[in-house]
């Protein structure tokens, strides 16, 4: 059972990649698992095999314990780690191959908290696991957000403790010039560098953010780049980030077929 | 008129700490407006000068456009965008010396959408101002969290684009040996970097977060250190952050008086 927990900022995009990247899993026939821990989900893209939402809604933790929305969240989400156990034992009924983990909306609530760290340790137990962090294509096109990007992912990374693949979400916004563009700056840490001071940011910013891209090279990738380009609406990158996951979660071993798919 | 706007995650006692700041600069002498922009605080320990709440409040909006909590929270904080004149008018009002303002709850719904970069440069309008980024104590009492934090306050002065202060908030749950060992660690780049590296961190993020702690040191500040420590519950480091924002904003000089107050 490898376990992909899926995290990025509030509408970067979360479910529909989950969704996504579960129909490319089954469509290349392995078993997927898909879990929700969100428990202020109101409608999600995909049929959760796993829901925390049998367990604890939001919705209704505001009404018996008269919270607000803002308390609600916090409230709701720091309960998901009672629930660990049960919902260990659900994946484990699965038997899936792939076990993908949707996570609450505010990613600050779950990762910057210690909900997150925990219930990611106690739902994989020692299993195969790796992060999958992702943001908006939006935050990528300009050199200040571009760098901010890096260093939240960099700080989502430490906080989970589990290698992490980095993707830029709904890819299908960029151009195809803006994109190469990006990767072209993302490539290596100097040309990151060379772009955020070209872009007006302080040098030592700059350095910084050159040194967290570094950092962000999940152990064992081959491929230079820290970063993916992926969409859920178009089906870009799937394929590419499916690569990164593996090579981060069996060192790059093919796992769902013995020999090279078509599609491929 | 000098705006400092506090931020950090969920919980770092933002509102306790523009209590407890406003009322030590009110102690000495300054006009204090104390601004609240969070649609969905239930209850705040300060008397909002201006309060977002009179134009939005996130449980109106969730009965009235039926949304869950989650949605109401990013809702309401987007809809800070069509209030910033109003906003700005009060604020004007005031004649305060020192705008403190409260932000949202969630940090990445205000710092990590288009809101609170646009919110904040609205309502500062060309004046001086200073971000007053915070995070936990309980953080910074090991090296992977210390990190991350750090990448986290970068992150969001990229995102808000102003001069910024970076504190320790709840001082007191440190025991002094513990504040101690952590300010040794981040008096330095060189520190930090091997106090991460012998806390079991990879050397590419410790070196990462060495740049980082390097990037963080405000312009104009003459103290090494990046962090500040303080406590809302003992007053203890309010006078260290207002000199930290002093020289952001004014460069060094003391504004509320001529001669150095004996309780300095």
């Amino acid at each position: 059972m490898f376990f992909v927990v899926v995290v990025g900022p509030a509408g970067s995009g979360k479910s529909h990649l989950v969704d996504a990247l579960g129909d490319w899993l089954e469509f290349n026939e392995l078993d997927v698992a898909r879990v929700n821990l969100d428990p202020a989900a109101e409608w999600l893209p995909y049929e959760p095999d796993v829901d925390v939402r049998d367990y604890i809604e939001a919705r209704s933790i505001m009404e018996k314990h008269r919270l607000g929305p803002n308390g609600a969240l916090v409230a709701s989400v720091d309960m998901l780690m009672n629930y660990v156990d049960k919902i260990r034992s659900e994946v484990e009924a699965t038997k899936a191959n792939y076990v993908l983990i949707d996570t609450p909306g505010q990613m600050e609530l779950f990762a910057f908290r210690d909900t997150g760290p925990y219930v990611v340790r106690e739902i994989i137990a020692g299993e195969r696991a790796a992060a999958l962090f992702i943001f908006d294509a939006v935050f990528a096109s300009n050199p200040r957000s571009l760098a901010s990007s890096l260093f939240l992912a960099l700080s989502t990374r430490l906080r989970l403790g589990l290698p992490q693949v980095n993707a830029v979400s709904k890819a299908d916004l960029l151009k195809p010039e803006q994109m190469e563009e990006i990767q072209e700056q993302v490539n290596s840490p100097e040309n990151l560098y060379n772009a955020l001071v070209a872009g007006g940011l302080d040098p030592l910013m700059a350095e910084a953010a050159a040194r967290s891209l570094e950092a962000l090279v999940p152990e064992g990738s081959t491929a230079p780049a820290a970063l993916r380009f992926v969409s859920a609406l178009s089906g870009y990158g799937l394929d590419d980030v499916y690569a990164a996951l593996q090579q981060v979660l069996v060192g790059g071993e093919d796992f769902y077929t013995e020999e090279p798919s078509p599609r491929l």
